[in-house]
């Protein structure tokens, strides 16, 4: 059998090698455009950074040692420029000499990957303009940053890749501007309050970050010297094009096969709508692991995964990929955000009867040195109580948060599943009853009823306006509120009615719980906790009670 | 009703606080012997290592305090002496003045904890000589360390409050011997290769590890001036012992009470054979939530949710305690170790048919500046794949793949529910195939039949010998070994027979297996992957191919 794949960077070197293992026998070649194969794209914007010294740490295998470990043949510097699959035959071009050859398979996996999309201005091309896609661009981009001594960049677009530039680029002293079309940062990766905080964490790291905002044209005559947008002009000596990618398909547009969006729709065994067409990676398609529909999700994680399942159906092996949950992590200067399964707009649109919670707690023992915080949302269905989604801020290992409700999820698992979980406890990596389990407690508290609350999002919507603010914290703190000292609630509070709308607000969410626990015992009717406290929502307080 | 709970660390002021929350018109009293309340024990080894400067950081929260934030009624410096199960009646006894009361209640709490054993030996009560149990314990360990200078220490017990004592006192800069009666530091924690593993890293960081040796005699006069052993004398001006830890339930021997080895059975709401006596924390014993089996679990963690339950079970709400995995973690220098579930030889016990791998990954993207490794251990039961316990090993962040563990076995997941996880992934926190799900591969490879292994345990106890050495790294690295350059193996190797047994070694175990399935193909026999490989494995060759 001769299988032809197309690709050879994650999914494409993945499944050749894992396919020759299940069976030497096949004849399986990787035709790439570049010279490079099997090159570390998750790792280019931390070469840019310098935390990757050397180049050659950012390619995995060459061609010559990939061949030799894996038995695969390899050809670079070949592109595909035409499939027909009836006769089933590639067209391939020799990216030199432009000369095109036929070449013919048994089964075709394409593995071409996605380029960074190109937005429609003015100026894309200058010198000084990069894309974040190929050691090639890394390489020329921290060689240019260097010899420019640049000092002022700006990066198009607030993504994973986008805010992975903006970080390394701060990391070498070079003044940042991001900018999205996007209302938030990491649009359809956090919800909004989420994102809003992650913006004014840049921010406060010296990271300028503009949402909401188009490029307009790109300035310069040379080269680069400043983007215009719709929200004036902003110098730079350098921009990172990073608003999102665009897979590597247009060859594919008159084959008939079955696309949305320039990607190609795969079923769970990984094959297209063509016979003996089978695709993965960043140019594929596949589902939802919650939902079962369609899902986009270009990344390395699932390339990898994806080409080896794909391996092994091509091997004849009874498998099939059961969809992705949309994981993602990046790290940011002192604030790291993670993310899996459903957000809270997505659990609405998929229908879900959706309760979400917000809850700030340590990362690990209080009192150990490095100890900091998570804040987590959960998102959860309210009628069936199952997990759906998590996103987690802060400076430690939220992917350990994440990697805990992959595989509740991935289980089906119901938040009582979560609840007497006896995951690991030493003072150095959490906290006496883990940070995920608090959570949940929290979660579980607020749809069984014993804690009313309201999101951030509601407050930032204004949904406590005629609320008054009872402050709950161990010292007064928030001006304007009416301060409550928890240790001598022991009956009515005076000053305070039992019928009246009471927002209780303390440092996290902790205290302000407890207090609506007693005032409710007490006859209090109508208090809500605000979560995230303090800690995530800026609380204010006017002069007439009402919150602005 | 009223509730009385004898105790007031983690078990007793939790299910106090909660049962308050969940009921305040409950009369809830909590006795301690001591005056602290809710300190943090964990935290102990670190105030002693000087990680934690000041005492007030390991108390949670003051008896007044804590009464104010929860309404419950303290009473410190009273000891239990006498339980009349029958007259609903407690003997509590005034640590100062010696004078006794009874006190009746509805519904009592065992919440004592335990002790730290004591070994029958001469010299135990010599100044000099420390328990890690209470913040004055670690108080008066730190302070005579400073004043005395103490430039030697013996740590007896090689758990993971004495490895912690261990690494606390070597952080300080004194030099540390470890004893411990077992043949292997970890016992019961780790499986016996890992435990070694452990200990050559110990030693390795400075830390002398004595197994298999008992303390006969605590010498000195006036202070502790050494500890003789089966192995030898060793001088110290400070002791710790740590061996193992003793329920604090002698007030209950006449009480008929059912007890293993000092520990209260519970059933799982937390029940005692009693009527109306509950018990909870590190007196109680509750059950291993994959076999059912009796498990005793004297862990913080273990503590607040069996507390959490129990409070549940006292206001009347269904709920049930599932039961522990033994999840542990301990950071040592250098190197942290998990583990959570059954080990091999738990496993084995317990009847399962047991199959096991030992998988050294990386922890992230190899490329990555602070990138290490995993040595990662999974037991699974070969009838149902079903995951049974894993161990690991490495710099980092080793309680994320418990973590894993934990949740996937929680929910009963067999190999194949992490084959296409979702796992987190970015450069700085992972791999593209996470390292948990890497491990999870070579087992089912192993059980598959696709990869044909030893494991370290097997190679330690002889199992290669008769087999010829290959030596498959990118360089000839073992002494004596016949070397293969796997690049150039595409068909018979010369020199080698398709019959002989051959033991094939790299450097993690990944090259080798590459070599076997090659070598499958081309007709060898009788090959063997050792895993964990010279990354784990002490490999010498004889002359005569015989391994030693």
């Amino acid at each position: 059998m001769k299988v032809l794949i197309i690709g050879g960077v994650a999914a494409g070197t993945k499944t050749a090698a894992k396919l020759k293992r299940e069976d030497r026998s096949i004849e399986v070649t990787v035709i790439t455009r570049d010279q490079d194969i099997s090159y570390a794209g998750c790792g280019l914007p931390y070469y840019v950074g310098g935390f990757i010294e050397s180049r050659d740490e950012l390619i995995v295998n060459t061609p010559q040692k990939y061949s030799g470990l894996t038995g695969v043949e390899v050809r670079t510097g070949k592109e595909a420029v035409a499939l027909d699959a009836a006769k089933k035959e590639v067209t391939l071009k020799d990216v030199q000499t432009g000369n095109t050859e036929a070449w013919s398979y048994d089964k075709l996996v394409i593995a071409t990957g996605a380029s960074a999309a190109e937005l429609p201005i003015e100026g894309k091309d200058l010198p000084g303009v990069f894309r974040m896609r190929t050691p090639d661009d890394a390489e020329s981009m921290r060689t240019y940053a260097e010899i420019n001594h640049v000092k002022k960049a700006v990066v198009i677009g607030a993504g994973f890749i986008g805010l992975e530039a903006a970080e390394n680029l701060h990391a070498k002293g070079i003044h940042v501007t991001v900018i999205d079309f996007a209302p938030q940062v990491l649009p359809n990766i956090l919800d909004p309050e989420m994102a809003d905080y992650v913006k004014k964490h840049l921010e406060n790291a010296g990271i300028r970050v503009i949402t909401g905002t188009s490029a307009k044209q790109i300035l310069g005559t040379d080269k680069v010297t400043g983007v215009e947008t719709s929200e004036g002009t902003f110098p730079c000596e350098m921009l990172v094009m990073a608003a999102g990618i665009r897979p590597n398909t247009a060859f594919l547009e008159e084959t008939g096969i079955e696309m949305f969006k320039g990607t190609i729709l795969v079923d769970s065994q990984m094959k297209t709508s063509l016979d003996d067409v089978y695709a993965a990676g960043d140019c594929a398609m596949v589902t939802n692991r919650i939902t079962g529909k369609r899902q986009w999700s270009p990344m390395g994680s699932s390339a990898n995964l994806e080409g080896r399942t794909l391996a092994q159906v091509l091997a004849g092996i009874q498998k099939t990929y059961p969809g992705v949950l949309g994981t993602g992590v990046v790290k940011l200067p002192g604030l790291n955000a993670g993310r899996t399964g459903l957000t809270e707009a997505q659990a609405r649109e998929a229908g879900y009867d959706v309760e979400t919670v917000l809850v700030p707690t340590d990362d690990k023992a209080h009192y150990y040195p490095d100890a900091s915080f998570f804040i987590t949302k959960l998102i959860a269905d309210r009628a069936t109580r199952k997990l759906l989604g998590v996103q987690v801020l802060g400076p430690g290992e939220v992917d350990k948060m994440v990697d805990i409700a992959v595989m509740g999820i991935n289980m089906g698992a119901v938040l009582e599943d979560f609840e007497n979980a006896d995951f690991a406890y030493a003072p150095p990596f959490s906290t006496a009853i883990h940070p995920f389990v608090q959570a949940v407690y929290v979660l579980m508290n607020k749809l069984d009823g014993t804690l009313v609350s309201m999101t951030p999002a509601e407050y930032a919507a204004g949904k406590a306006k005629g609320y008054r603010v009872v402050d709950v914290l161990p010292e007064p703190e928030i001006k304007g509120a009416f301060f409550v000292n928890l240790a001598k609630v022991n009956g009515e509070i005076e000053g305070l009615h039992k019928k009246e709308k009471i927002l209780i607000v303390c440092a996290r969410g902790k205290r302000a719980y407890f207090l609506q626990n007693r005032m409710r015992y007490y006859g209090y009717e109508n208090t809500v906790v605000l979560e995230g406290a303090t800690f995530f929502n800026d609380v204010k307080v006017n002069d007439t009670e009402d919150v602005v």
